[in-house]
């Protein structure tokens, strides 16, 4: 069991990325053969990779993405279209390789780590790691997700499953989730901690109607009422008005930054949860990667409370951990440029092989 | 040679794309296991790529960048940072796998094909085609950059350049260039084609000074007045402000729709040579894929002229065909998804399973 005072110190223990490794990456980007500043946000991602690792030249070989599946008691309100049965549906699913993110892991070779850390059915199955803290969440517009000590034991899974990915050879990981009714919880969350209006935290999800949309924002809003979570102290919010999903991937980020390991952020309920991970321990941020833009109203808003920009504009809005694939071959393609390409200096061709091939006409 | 009228009957045969199986692929994305539209513009380029080769199902396993090489008179202008010896040295680099662009190429797996089309030096290499139709344009400032003949026979080059990456096994090509001067040349097509005014069209290129910049305008003014190309003349505004570079690029888009091949887009140069190719052939637009949003002023103006969007938001401004190796991967992604994922029949979980698997516990 992971007390409070332990999750302090361990995020007390979280080291910044190394200064000295980034600036060494900056001057080698600087000695590239090219225009400076040509190659934008690559020049940064393999800047940034320099200091997560400490080295310069890095290879991304082995990925992974977590997979925080939960359900929400909140979804008894009416605010998703889609029934709740398929957290579970898809979750299995994707030990199938068959939903949207997990066949794209399984096309660019990445691992998957599906959890179930709140899924509201009893099971068992040999591809879903069992880490269920509840079976599903209480209903927030009504009372607390959950207590504050089962909030913590969802972060540590979150943290286990991070430091078993390190463990294991991986070299950057994703963070994604399934959980029918997380994009509610998700933007009262957001709210939470930013003090923004509803209508800048909350999209329609996976497509509600013009009605259900507005009940949605009033459940968030009775949600906060009842609740008042304290928008400066983290796990408070996730415990009254978030979900199990989002404090495990809270936990993940933090993991991964406790590991110096890359962590690639998805969608809106990763980025709320990558958020609370940079809220809780600020260090953090310098271990994570936007990935894609996502359509769903409060992205943005969370980006920017992060003080980070994503690199791919594909609309999507699925979930999943759908957008880490991609986002994996851009920054494996950020290291390969810092690698492999040639300095001014050795990008310079002798005069003596020019006289050459002119020779040769 | 290709004459004139040849150059017409291509054209005229080309055929836009399969809108039976446009259709039949966009309700196979209707029936995957997601919420309708959730997966964006990886949805859009997996039907588009269902239109180019007819199939629903797609792979993309042999991947090509062509990269054209040329030199530029008006360079004697001084419209660039950069040597004019560069792109021959660059045009080296590349078939050593050290430049921007041939480092991503050679970490992903694609081939390249760096064709000589104007550079100005003499000079064999055995890892460039020598296609050379002139040792660099004239100074558009003074006078055209080549007649129209010339400039038939540096489109003929991208047609045949196109045609062999086919002929190869490609399933998709990229169009790059390495020429000092061309984002001057780009601006000026740019600028003829579309009537927008000279602010909107040209960019700092490599990096250049504020006077430089304001000479650069006053160069690409000049280039237009000397010369009066016809705006709807694409053949006229090469031969007169543009560059043999961009010239092959435009038969390079053109000889992948005739191949029935989708053709990557790069950055400034490669756009502007992709509106020459669609408004040569309108027909060409169905097989082109914009990659990233470059940063060079004018991108976006012939991403709208085109009426496509880029996916990548990279803040890339290099050339070479450096957008395309990522590009590729997005698309390979789009099309593993329409090929891997559930439809929501096979997605569904039947009671029997679960029933199974709650036993289990």
């Amino acid at each position: 069991m992971m007390t409070e005072k332990d999750f302090e110190t361990l995020i007390n223990r979280i080291q910044p990325a190394d200064g000295a490794a980034v600036e060494r990456a900056k001057r080698r980007q600087a000695e590239l053969a090219k225009p400076p500043g040509s190659l934008g946000k690559l020049e940064e991602i393999s800047i940034r990779m320099a200091g997560i690792t400490g080295s310069v030249k890095n290879t991304i070989a082995s990925c992974r993405v977590l997979v925080f599946c939960a359900d929400n008691g909140v979804v008894s309100e009416g605010v998703a279209v889609t029934p709740q049965s398929v957290t579970l549906a898809q979750a299995i699913n994707m030990t199938r390789h068959m939903t949207g993110m997990s066949s794209l892991a399984s096309y660019f070779g990445n691992g998957i780590d599906v959890v179930d850390v709140g899924i509201m059915t009893r099971f068992t199955h040999p591809g879903i790691a069992d880490r269920k803290v509840l079976p599903g969440t209480g209903n927030i517009r009504r009372g607390p997700a959950m207590t504050r000590e089962e909030a913590l034991r969802a972060i540590a899974v979150g943290l286990e499953r991070a430091e078993k990915a390190k463990l294991e050879g991986m070299d950057i990981i994703g963070v994604g989730e399934m959980g029918i009714g997380n994009t509610t919880t998700s933007a009262a969350v957001l709210a939470a901690l930013t003090g923004l209006a509803l209508e800048e935290v909350t999209g329609r999800g996976a497509g509600l109607t013009d009605a259900a949309f507005e009940l949605k924002k009033q459940v968030i809003a009775d949600a906060l009422r009842v609740n008042s979570p304290d928008g400066n102290d983290v796990t408070d919010v996730i415990a009254k008005v978030g979900g199990l999903d989002i404090a495990a991937m809270t936990g993940a980020f933090i993991g991964a930054a406790k590991n110096r390991m890359p962590a690639v952020v998805d969608g809106f309920i990763s980025i709320v949860a990558a958020l609370c991970a940079v809220r809780l321990c600020p260090a953090v941020r310098d271990y994570i990667f936007l990935s894609h833009a996502s359509r769903e109203r409060g992205y943005m808003a969370a980006a920017e409370a992060i003080g980070l920009a994503p690199f791919l504009l594909l609309d999507m809005r699925l979930g999943e951990g759908s957008g880490c694939p991609i986002a994996f071959e851009v920054i494996k393609a950020a290291c390969a440029v810092m690698r492999d390409m040639a300095t001014f200096g050795e990008a310079a061709i002798d005069d003596g092989y020019l006289d050459e091939i002119r020779k040769r006409r």
